[in-house]
């Protein structure tokens, strides 16, 4: 007995599982559970899980599914799925081939090929914080240091000066990562800012790997790509989803496109090993690529109506800092508190108004800089006006009474 | 012009990328097609691709998906899906409890969170060779070595004496990954061989990944696991999968399972930053996995006829050297040729027989050792019978013209 307690003592982990840390969307679940135990109403703001109904046209075509065997999706893709794609693009005025195009299991994994296409172990991403907490995950599992430019909530999150983005460059960094439009502050870059980082990573021999997944949903332009930059052409690596555009998460499917040929080429081989991205969702997403607009107008109509309902909210609350979003489903909120993660700890263990309660994601795990974002939220407005409005104001009681109590 | 020239020379790929070797089994399917075009008729035993239907439940069961809306599963797994694989090992006499099991995104996903849960990069890991053509890519992806022992099919791919095993460890070996039953050997390791592969990992503080992929499979034994044995408990780590036990690779679902609780939290920490696996074949393999023997020991039986038909017709042909496989669905045959990809090229270049030709894998690449394997080939019996017949019969003729050839 007492040797096998040793072998445990010895048999370890690796570094890069003891880096990851525990999702800072998902951590606070156990509180949430507990509330809803005490009979409380939890509205559920944390997670980026849309609320909205896939188009009826995607189970209904994987209910039609005629084969009777569930083989292999090529490893470059399902033919037919892949020219959905090609189409869903030409659309957006981007002609790429079939072989510019390679179905992922959701953006997820289109990241994951993506880093490991362009990064060994010890190499450097330039981010912009706040981002996608995940990020910080595959640098942990590939190997690679982020290495931050930090925007700010009272500033717009603007884009720095190239300058200043270019003092991040050493002889080690490979890339650069953007989401846009951007999770976790809801902002939208235009052509002006993606210009701007295309035309330094041009300069400077960089890639840039461009997360598009919330494409569709922007509120004051058009839907748009890096790829429409011709500049964007050799260096741009896109990372795509229809997880939110259609609302099907629970799909898994994604793309990573880019002209790079030597790009597709090394994503085409990571592919290969891991096999296949699922074949029914691949076949079931079909129609929606061909025609995706009626879909995503109409629900990118309902975010922009939760993001006013939230955004006007929150402008009111005493204290409260934030940006209006542009596109995707958050915001960033500054709160007049000391540490955002106290307040929702509170705001699950403690308060409750009318036997209701709201999470939030404190947004210090969307930085890298230490300090940075503790005392601010992330809000994703994935429920309806109506709750949206009453979760506002359920928020606000809280933050009126975490105030009270903290005096 | 001349600039974009020289930006194109300077943005590299990772060298991750540029090591991932082409997988072996699909290298040649251009030359697969080129005959098809020709009208020669190819026999395909070179992708591990069942040929049998899955059982008529599973797409059944996905198809009487109620709800209206495709969400995220939750990263360790749909509850009932999860309780399903915890009933699916107790009928092996393994009592896992649920945050024992995670779900992946099939078995290769499953290797790859487990290789990354147990090494960093420049870690080694101890492999069988020949094995399973995938773990090179897997190794070049998460940044570790894979170390060969080397088997025989002269020697009926025995497992050699622990000494030369424990010569390959060294201060950076984590794990010993096996395959069993084997892909590529269909050899079964029994109760003897995992013990003492066990006792070596346990004494050297190592982790064992052991891939069960094809565990019903097997002709002469019945179904187990590594993890039957006690001593496998803190140590070992089962990457599965449904995909050949129930003919449904294209459900791309597997899991991880493991008596380590620190294991499974590093593994949970990795399937939180994917997110999820596919939310409808995670319903739809419930009740099969809540009952699998049925179908499993009927395509067993017929995976049976197929070896014995491929078994005993290599038996006669002149030259070839071949062990009887005990399970999966694939066997090493060593040919009288100098160099088995030539061969192969040969088999789809030049060669048929009554308008009919053969494409197999040749087994170099399943080898780490330069120089092993050459004069092998892998086939996967994933035909019918008589088709498999005809094949080998085909096999055959196309050996004694490549030989007449040769002199």
């Amino acid at each position: 007995m007492r040797r096998f307690v040793g072998l445990l003592n010895m048999l370890k982990i690796s570094q890069r599982a003891n880096k990851v840390i525990a999702s800072p969307v998902r951590k606070f679940l156990p509180l949430m559970l507990a509330a809803e135990k005490r009979g409380v109403k939890v509205f559920k703001l944390n997670v980026g899980n849309p609320n909205i109904a896939p188009p009826p046209l995607l189970l209904k075509t994987i209910k039609n599914y005629q084969p009777l065997s569930l083989d292999y999706a090529p490893s470059p893709g399902i033919r037919e799925h892949v020219a959905a794609w090609v189409l869903y693009y030409k659309k957006l005025k981007i002609n790429l081939k079939s072989e510019n195009i390679i179905p992922t299991v959701g953006g997820a994994e289109a990241i994951l090929l993506s880093v490991m296409a362009v990064t060994d172990p010890g190499d450097e991403l330039i981010v912009f914080e706040p981002f996608y907490a995940s990020y910080k995950g595959f640098a942990a599992m590939a190997g690679f240091k982020l290495v931050p430019v930090t925007l700010r909530v009272d500033n717009d999150f603007a884009l720095p000066a190239a300058a200043e983005i270019e003092k991040k460059i050493t002889r080690k960094t490979k890339a650069i990562i953007v989401i846009n439009p951007n999770n976790p502050t809801g902002t939208v870059w235009g052509k002006k800012e993606s210009q701007i980082i295309i035309d330094i990573a041009n300069k400077n021999n960089l890639f840039v790997i461009s997360d598009e997944t919330y494409r569709e949903i922007v509120f004051e332009q058009k839907p748009s790509s890096i790829l429409n930059l011709p500049a964007a052409k050799n260096c741009a690596i896109v990372v795509d989803s229809a997880s939110k555009r259609f609302s099907c998460p629970g799909a898994r499917i994604g793309c990573i496109a880019s002209f790079n040929n030597e790009i597709m080429a090394a994503v085409l081989k990571f592919a290969m090993i891991r096999l296949s991205a699922p074949t029914l969702e691949q076949y079931g997403l079909i129609p929606l690529l061909k025609n995706s607009t009626n879909y995503t107008e109409k629900i990118t109509a309902e975010y922009k109506k939760r993001r006013d309902a939230v955004f006007n909210a929150l402008q009111k609350m005493p204290g409260v800092i934030c940006q209006k979003p542009q596109g995707a489903f958050y915001i960033i909120a500054k709160l007049p508190v000391d540490n955002a993660e106290n307040f929702v700890k509170f705001m699950l263990m403690e308060f409750s108004y009318n036997k209701k309660t709201v999470i939030v994601t404190p947004a210090e795990n969307f930085y890298m800089t230490p300090g940075l974002g503790r005392n601010e939220i992330r809000i994703a407005y994935v429920l309806s006006v109506k709750e949206l409005k009453e979760a506002m104001e359920v928020l606000r009681k809280g933050l009126e009474k975490y105030k009270a109590k903290k005096q």
